[in-house]
């Protein structure tokens, strides 16, 4: 059985459940690979994908014997047979956030469950913890990512518009080995980039206009996330003050995030530091970057745990002037046991095109 | 207030609802066209729509005084004002099948619910029926799509890869007027044609090989969706047969596309003409078009409704020979009172190039 499924068991019996119905694809794909439309169930001794007739052949083609994983057509499968899967079980897992009150009701009633049991996000926590295969992933998706950075400020021009530049992105992404991007790619122009989730617009880049740039591509599943704000032409000279408190706000963070570092403090200094100039964060600090490109653990004041070594996060304070402009810099970065490393490495300084 | 959520409010009432929390963000999209973050809440009097501070600009530049919708920050909203929105009501709807199990009870905990209740896709149900600018905004999805295709029968080249072609048909679909591709775009050549969701890979176009094609676009946020096998250089002798019952078969099932037609009957003609031949429709027939590329109604054998006029749907019938050879031939269809259109006008002849 692989270590991820083996893992996820240990947990299990020490939560005195009995098994778990893993219903979250991207769940499903971290523990199996499998990338097909199906439901793992994790039972007292086997683990059984049950999938659709259609998919049969690419899930045989993805599973090799190690990993212990039996594959049923749901069509084949009896209601007796369901019900027999948690027989003598009490306490099943299941994963609240993900699975809908109707899928909730269906699973329960489908498997004759006696107590479907909020696992509380079991699996997100065990992904939270990188392996050295996925780090060498994100690793890879972060370069691809510095590298089209490169690229773009040899290829903005004035006159431009977002729309296209979002569109160059997104092909340097897939013609240089990327899987695809990892989220719909901001390219937010003069006072757009006031608007946080700016979606790229007509708007056509003029003289002094910060461009705020944020993106990130996949690499064989794996996620990267960066932002850069950079400028068309010139600087506006009263820009530069608020760019470089969030430069230098989001240096001191990279200079505290290490292993064991509470995550409230760490977005603590960015308020804090905020505040002090009459600004106000109003998003979230950052979030765990993996499978999904937001995951945990979240960076914010709400959140109570600590940094471990091996985590991917995001460090990416921001400042926004309604109608104005924005500033954004955001790196993808690893924890380590005593400090850390960010993956995107592109210039953060002033950078005029 | 505008007509959409007029209808809602009408079919709420009628159902004993006193309110509705809309939560999936189709749904709000399609009720306010606000894309941003946040929740709907329809009370006895007000439409009331929570969101974050970083989506407030942008939803109030969406937003008309038409819409009568009211936008709020959720942090301006206190406990006891959250408990009043649903003052003395009973019976509260909510999205069963969007919501996950872990949302429904802190929905019904933050607003005091009484009554949570399941309201069965009613808005789906509603967006079933396309109304002419949702149908004008599809056709146009769909002339980029035909566009599209003609523009491959010139680019693709033996030797090419199946990504070089995705990746072509995504470029083509931005940088013709669609707002994205509709979802991630299916190239599948020689035998990986029959894998129905097979992943473009780096596998290169030989000579006499099939290429299947499954490809749609985003315009306005209404979906396309075309299939197309088309071949590479010559069509091997033994697949003729397949792709004209394939092709009989989709032609069949639009001759009989029409309002009040039941949706399991149009399903059974195709499953009983292949398996005449021995062959098996491994997936459903179709499925519902619109701000979703899959929703209701769902066209399958289980389905006991009824097609209605200003319903847009797919009719994609497919045969799959696994390690051999896929054909699949896929139209997106307008229902019409007493006949279908297709929306989707390419070539279903054999297409060699």
């Amino acid at each position: 059985m692989n270590y991820k499924i083996r893992a996820l068991r240990e947990k299990l019996k020490s939560l005195n459940l009995e098994g778990m119905i893993v219903s979250n694809p991207v769940n499903i794909r971290y523990l199996t690979n499998i990338q097909s439309e199906g439901i793992l169930l994790i039972t007292r001794k086997e683990n059984i994908f049950l999938t659709y007739t259609m998919y049969l052949e690419d899930v045989n083609r993805t599973l090799t014997i190690d990993d212990e994983i039996i594959v049923a057509d749901t069509r084949d499968v009896s209601i007796e047979e369901a019900q027999n899967f948690f027989l003598f079980c009490e306490n099943i897992g299941f994963e609240e956030n993900y699975v809908t009150y109707e899928q909730y009701k269906k699973l329960k009633q489908k498997y004759r469950i006696n107590n479907m049991v909020e696992t509380e996000g079991i699996i997100e926590k065990q992904r939270m913890i990188k392996d050295e295969d996925e780090i060498e992933k994100t690793k890879k998706a972060c370069e691809i990512t510095d590298n089209c950075f490169k690229h773009l400020l040899e290829f903005i021009k004035e006159g431009m518009t977002e729309k296209e530049i979002a569109l160059e992105i997104e092909t340097y992404f897939k013609r240089n080995g990327a899987d695809d991007v990892a989220f719909e790619t901001i390219v937010a122009s003069g006072e757009n980039s006031s608007i946080p989730h700016w979606k790229p617009s007509d708007r056509k880049i003029k003289n002094a206009d910060p461009i705020l740039i944020d993106m990130g591509c996949k690499y064989k599943g794996y996620c990267s996330d960066m932002t850069r704000t950079i400028f068309m032409g010139c600087i506006l000279e009263e820009i530069k003050p608020v760019y470089d408190l969030v430069l230098k706000t989001q240096k001191r963070v990279l200079e505290e995030m290490r292993s064991n570092y509470n995550i409230k403090t760490i977005s603590r200094i960015v308020d804090d530091t905020f505040k002090l100039s009459n600004y106000f964060l109003i998003h979230s600090l950052g979030h765990g970057v993996g499978l999904d490109i937001h995951e945990m653990p979240f960076i914010n004041q709400r959140n109570e745990r600590f940094l471990k070594e091996n985590m991917i996060v995001t460090n990416e304070p921001g400042i926004y002037l309604p109608g104005k402009y924005g500033i954004r810099i955001e790196d993808t970065v690893l924890v380590n046991k005593t400090d850390c490393t960010p993956l995107t490495k592109s210039e953060k300084g002033y950078v005029v095109i």
